[in-house]
């Protein structure tokens, strides 16, 4: 076989488990959108089958065979080419899963099936009892995965942060959230002692068909198909791409508040990454997206620099009062433009202002390292969730569906997760400052209703890429520096300043 | 090994070919309902993986020694125990399977992905000559499938049909159709001839909303339920059952008339023999209904027996009228039941009534079986299909949208599906007959709105057997007797006579 033969031969096995996984998070879709909640046990069956061949195919030893006689082929390849990133990206997750055993996989993949509607039903009924057994067991089964990367050298919660973000280490995050506990827990103090922001309008009655409607204008504008993308309703927003021209939104309504803008525009920048992605990458694992700082940092871009900008709310907002005229008629932009950035402790994550988002991160990271370590049983999990609350948001818990059940992450077994959610959202900053300083009329763009420049921007520089550099170097190709937090505390005191008229 | 691990072993295998299939289903299904159109190349190298993997899995040799193996223990099995049917129907498929290769499988499958979009495209713009490459790569290969099987001593056109129906034989199925004819024609003049019955109020506009509303209080009725079934509306109806809990009715919405209440309850007598099959039998090859007149029948059975009934539009008329008041106000049940009994040659299959449907079904066999033959190019398809359509019914096709293109069955590969229809329309007649025989007040259980008897008759006389029995076993245990046309020619004519006063 010549080099090329292999290379396609190579293309074709890691296109058919690309087809594989697609496949599964098609399933997975489908179970958090339309499936009906009999079907769950089944579902498992279906998507612990489908991860286990796509885990065998992938694992298997022709591959690794194929790989290491590729070696001398990539050598020659110009580092930056697709192919050497592909040969790379492709053995370095061949080593990672090769560790892991076919039946582990499975099964990790069959509890988190089972655990997703378990805790959506716990949520409902706020019964942490009823989601305890199905916590334990993927807890379990991260400890088993854990233990597949032994002699790593990698301490047991980085082994699961590698899973969301390459080569991520909890040292430097600590270090990081560190300094961020040090700024915004002041910031949030003197917050708390200025004149608050008037926010009575926002809340009120505001009928799901009617949000739907403006949550579609704003993602048509923002860059939605209807040729290629969906929205759809769910319990917990989240976005996936069954293909690069497949693109599924999911968003929440509640009809006290317009909240479900933010969870829409928030999937929109996830769907809008994937979607930028070269088609010539399409089917390999280069479209696999792995760097899940540089994912959030896009939906963070479009849910917070963009959606709660003033320019955008100057040309959406009298769109939103002509449906609403109610409750929004003698409300300016200005005063709409405040409330939607009001800072304000409170109980659910994705729903909290940018201030104090960061907190409700480090709080889950925080737990989330103490439960990996052992350290802290699952039984007193919700008493230490509501400790953490009071102590850094001074906010009591009043039931756990406000607490430790609100979000969906640990019932499909993500854990190692929540931490990029807060790294992306310095990385956006990053990006914004550096996108704002080549597209000088940004503003006055948004305030038209025009994101085209802005989209072309981030598809050019970031986008279309996909997985052909580590997240280091593509955040450092985008923004010409490491992640850095600074950015993002003098972005959020300008705002608080701004806002709240208070010296930070 | 123990014949029991054996047996164990030849479960788990198939066991996880089912996820696959049944995963492939989902796929499917969300390709007509859900899928945005761009995703189309996307989701035929999904599911072209997921089938051939499925395919590969199943005619491995491994499972062939297995099944080999087992032979002992098959024959000192009682031969109606439920491994006794699992052996024998799992060796059927695999010597069956085994003579279709693997590329040949996935590229049927990318095929049809292809062609189903492509036809609805060119259905929408009634041009059949966009249809054409799609379909001329359908039958080159079905017809290398049929060469799969050169040595088996089948005629072509049978080896088509053996994937719907196991061992029907178009020999027969020509002469009951040549039996209908004799019957139908001449029945269709005589109700020429006769005072034709008032329908004008059947059409008007009816607002999609209501209809479903309607369609799913007609659903909830029957026994559809919401924890386990979906109904969603598509371009051309269809049913699947992604698990036995988790079913999915599809239908379709014209505000120019009720037909959707004829396709809804046609998809639910399909869901309905799923979701009653025996969950002992789940994920086994028995829970895969191969008998497509068994399936039609109990389609045809609740469309026609129970939804074109007098005692079904007893109990719901009044409340059809009460939905729409302006149009049906003044309509009396009677009258009702009347007009969706009218007979009238028409255009589309799915809209037409009982007696000329037969007439629809008769004419693409033909043309299935002249196509299959080679004796009829696919350019001249529409002509032909035009020229029988005045023959039989006297209607003339305005376009191929109402003609040649109105069916998705073709666009999706699948030939030698449509005679399962009519025969399944037989076979209705006759298992309704029995039940009727054995549930003496059916129909005042019908006025009345029940349908639990009915539905639990069925299911233990016939839906929880799933594939334990040949389908021709399977109807002889049910009524006594083989496939006979005489019961439903007897329905019609007296039906006939009732509605046009004519005597036949």
């Amino acid at each position: 076989m010549t080099d090329e033969q292999r290379l396609a031969d190579l293309r074709e096995r890691l296109g058919m488990i690309h087809d594989f996984r697609r496949a599964g998070w098609l399933l997975s879709w489908d179970q958090h959108t339309m499936m009906p909640p009999n079907g769950t046990p089944s579902r498992s069956d279906q998507l612990a089958t489908i991860d286990r061949f796509a885990h065998e195919l992938f694992i298997s030893d022709e591959l690794g065979q194929l790989l290491e006689s590729l070696g001398d082929y990539e050598r020659g390849l110009d580092p930056e080419s697709v192919d050497a990133a592909l040969i790379r990206v492709a053995r370095r997750d061949w080593e990672k899963a090769r560790r892991v055993p076919a039946d582990l996989r499975a099964e990790i993949t069959r509890a988190e099936v089972m655990g997703v509607p378990a805790w959506a039903e716990a949520r409902k009924n706020a019964d942490y009892q009823a989601f305890l057994p199905y916590l334990r067991r993927n807890v379990e089964l991260k400890l088993e995965y854990i233990d597949c990367f032994a002699d790593s050298g990698k301490a047991p919660y980085d082994i699961l942060l590698d899973d969301y973000q390459e080569d991520a280490r909890s040292e430097e995050i600590t270090a990081v959230f560190a300094r961020l506990k040090e700024e915004l827990i002041p910031l949030i103090r003197e917050v708390k002692g200025a004149e608050q922001v008037e926010t009575s309008f926002a809340h009120g009655h505001f009928p799901v068909e009617k949000q739907e409607l403006f949550g579609r204008e704003i993602l048509e504008r923002l860059g939605y198909t209807s040729d290629a993308w969906r929205l759809d309703p769910t319990v917990h927003p989240f976005a996936t791409s069954i293909a690069l021209d497949d693109i599924r939104l999911t968003t929440r309504y509640s009809e006290a508040d317009l909240e479900s803008i933010f969870h829409t525009s928030h999937e929109f920048g996830h769907g809008l990454y994937e979607y930028g992605i070269d088609r010539q990458l399409d089917r390999t694992p280069l479209v696999e997206l792995n760097s899940m700082v540089l994912h959030e940092s896009q939906s963070r871009l479009w849910e917070n620099l963009v959606c709660r900008s003033r320019p955008f709310w100057r040309f959406f907002f009298p769109k939103l009062q002509e449906l609403f005229p109610e409750q929004l008629g003698d409300v300016t932009d200005e005063a709409w433009w405040r409330a939607v950035n009001r800072v304000e402790p409170s109980l659910i994550r994705v729903e909290s202002d940018e201030v104090t988002y960061g907190i409700h991160i480090i709080l889950r990271y925080e737990l989330e390292q103490e439960i990996i370590a052992g350290r802290l049983a699952l039984e007193d999990l919700p008493e230490a969730w509501n400790a953490k609350m009071k102590e850094y948001l001074d906010v009591d818990v009043p039931d756990d569906a406000k607490g430790v059940l609100q979000d969906v992450h640990w019932s499909g077994g993500s854990f190692g997760y929540f931490p990029t959610y807060l790294l992306g959202t310095l990385a956006s900053v990053q990006i914004w400052e550096t996108a704002r300083g080549e597209l000088t009329d940004l503003d006055s763009q948004m305030e038209a209703g025009e994101f085209g420049a802005l989209r072309e921007w981030l598809a050019e520089r970031m986008y279309r890429w996909g997985r052909r550099f580590p997240p280091g170097e593509m955040l450092q190709r985008i923004v010409g520096g490491p992640l850095d937090a600074e950015p993002y505390v003098n972005y959020l005191k300008a705002k608080v300043t701004e806002i709240y008229g208070v010296r930070v």
